[in-house]
């Protein structure tokens, strides 16, 4: 098989999590725990306690339970959608919504079209599937054109390699860039015409912070080949639940996304799709909550970058992940990373696993105490190694 | 990629469930809410409670906590084991535990032994991964041999192929059977001198009925190239969890799964976790429930089986599940299992799905109400096709 590489991130973020004071690698806005769940009664919530406690543990509702797919599918419509129960696939977590949907679609030959930079799973994933790394194209976004698309390059992309699938991420990590609806629309009509399935990883929405036009999901522009995962992880505060879905309105794709999963998932967790469930129906409380923690460190990391010559960043317009430039000449960022987990006990993601050198991303949807000290700690960091 | 077949028993048993009243398919043993867990006091419930709802639902361990991973040693330690933590890789499920291991170990070219009859994952997933069906090798047991492996023809395999890795399932599914401790020590014999992994499904463990040499968990052989996987699906009753692990004492292996599962898993569900090990920690009264239920259904199988010409089988000696043999010329197993949902409302799991047209496969680990009227249905269907 093509040999897959480490997933660089999440081995990054396994080998010095817990050996540091100051996290600001976090990508899930803090989370919370069921008690902590906001908008609900203390009736709902001994209802849900009951619910959990009484509920005969089989593999329960295999395509997850109508109450949880509802829940689902309410986010969507709330923008104007039109989601039913049979569009909505449970997983668990993004990270299985994602691969599933590329063992599903990508065979043996097919090439794939992947932002570059994004969540290393979606074009590694591809390989194997693809058989051939070759056949996974990156679509290169750049700090100079603000991680904005190129939409010519798109297009000479697909007429190149006529390409099964373009994947994206919006809001994109490690970026925080959103791409707005008037792009959005552009994308849809070209892979239209071309006639390619469009999977977009929408696991940090709908968090935006100063979008100004918002863009809808991908599977609410009216294109049948569009296709949605997400979960409970990042903008809902719960990773702990391993909850996330596939959302498309192409039943063909629903009918192979549902034979893969008999191989590799069966069902969701019957205690995760309950708590999802109650979790789901007040989402906007959830939001609004994150929207605030984001807001709050946001502020704080653009004065720090705005005060500060050695970095500059496009500020992110959603997500909870920033993609931040040192404007030091030849840099090695791994290095400076793991110099302030060791000498700093802070860490930060270093760009080089996004294939990045010179690059940091910096999480701010977790503990504003942790972006206030980390920040000291990397002015301790500069002034030390004489960067000015 | 090679073109995956549907999951036909999974298939089969979503087409019918929901329509029929005699569940006789079921595969785990009656399933029960946490309420119902035994052996556990009302103030390790309330703690349970307290605590579910007052962790904060970050991912958790990545890797599984400590409690629960020491909680599946235990079950392995019990039998004379020496499972640490670090021999252990939580994954969602059995089918993620199977799914994990071949995608790390199974590569291109790689060819593979498999059982069969088996749960129809082990060959199909092996096929995807190493690319070619034709890899993918059947080791065939028979009813005449009472399921029993013929270790020569194992041999010969094993010589002719020089595959990477032979999968057993002990108890097997859909058989009952249980290769018992001489017949597996000579397995790790014979694939200890080939140098070949063993993967062994034990799903359905430690549930023996009437096994004269009970064997011990694979990994328990002292052959590192062994691996054991399991879940809390089967014996212990609590399939809705989407709690299952891999087993090994070779680190180059563990380091692979872990490897594979940032692209597939991240983690196991903290409810599921904080969940298992509660459950895990009285697993033997949980078993113990699980033998009274499946003692009383095979007795009431067993005498309807010695009373009917119509049907021989190969009494199981563990698991919960068996394959009964119908002895009518050229009888359309398919065809009948569809008329007993359709006309009897009984559902009963037909040979086909697992490549034995003429065999019947019956769970016995469920509702005895279900096993008793569904052979009554059984009477009329084989009276009113005038079988007898």
């Amino acid at each position: 098989m093509v040999k897959q590489e480490d997933f660089a991130v999440e081995q990054y973020m396994d080998a010095y999590e817990t050996c540091i004071e100051y996290n600001m690698a976090e990508t899930c806005t803090a989370s919370i725990s069921i008690n902590e769940i906001p908008g609900q009664s203390q009736e709902s919530l001994n209802q849900l306690q009951q619910k959990l406690f009484s509920t005969k543990l089989t593999y329960g509702h295999i395509r997850g339970s109508p109450e949880l797919k509802n829940a689902i599918a309410q986010i969507y419509n709330d923008e104007g959608g039109n989601i039913t129960k049979e569009d909505i696939v449970p997983t668990n977590g993004a990270i299985g919504a994602n691969f599933l949907t590329l063992y599903a679609l990508v065979d043996e030959g097919d090439k794939v079209i992947v932002v570059d930079p994004t969540y290393q799973q979606l074009a590694s994933v591809s390989k194997v599937f693809s058989r051939n790394p070759g056949n996974v194209i990156p679509w290169r976004l750049n700090f100079e054109n603000n991680y904005l698309p190129d939409l010519e390059e798109l297009r000479k992309l697909i007429n190149e390699n006529h390409p099964k699938l373009l994947i994206i991420n919006n809001p994109n990590n490690p970026t925080g860039v959103v791409w707005g609806d008037e792009i959005i629309r552009e994308i849809v009509e070209i892979c239209s015409q071309a006639d390619i399935y469009i999977l977009c990883d929408e696991v940090y929405r709908p968090l935006y912070h100063s979008t100004v036009d918002p863009p809808k999901s991908i599977v609410n522009y009216g294109y049948k080949k569009t296709i949605s995962t997400s979960s409970t992880s990042k903008a809902f505060s719960l990773a702990g639940l391993r909850l996330g879905w596939v959302v498309t309105k192409d039943q063909e794709v629903i009918d192979k996304l549902y034979s893969k999963r008999d191989y590799n998932t069966i069902s969701v967790s019957t205690l995760d799709d309950i708590t999802g469930t109650y979790a789901l129906t007040s989402y906007k409380q959830i939001l609004e909550r994150s929207y605030k923690i984001c807001k709050t460190n946001l502020d704080i990391l653009g004065k720090y970058i705005d005060n500060t010559p050695l970095l500059s960043w496009v500020k992110p317009q959603g997500g909870s992940t920033c993609f931040v430039k040192v404007n030091i000449e030849g840099i090695d960022t791994m290095k400076m990373c793991v110099d302030l987990v060791e000498q700093y006990k802070t860490l930060i993601v270093p760009g080089e696993v996004f294939g990045r050198r010179g690059y940091l991303r910096i999480g701010f949807g977790n503990n504003t105490e942790d972006i206030e000290k980390g920040l000291e700690q990397l002015t301790k960091y500069f002034v030390s190694n004489n960067y000015q």
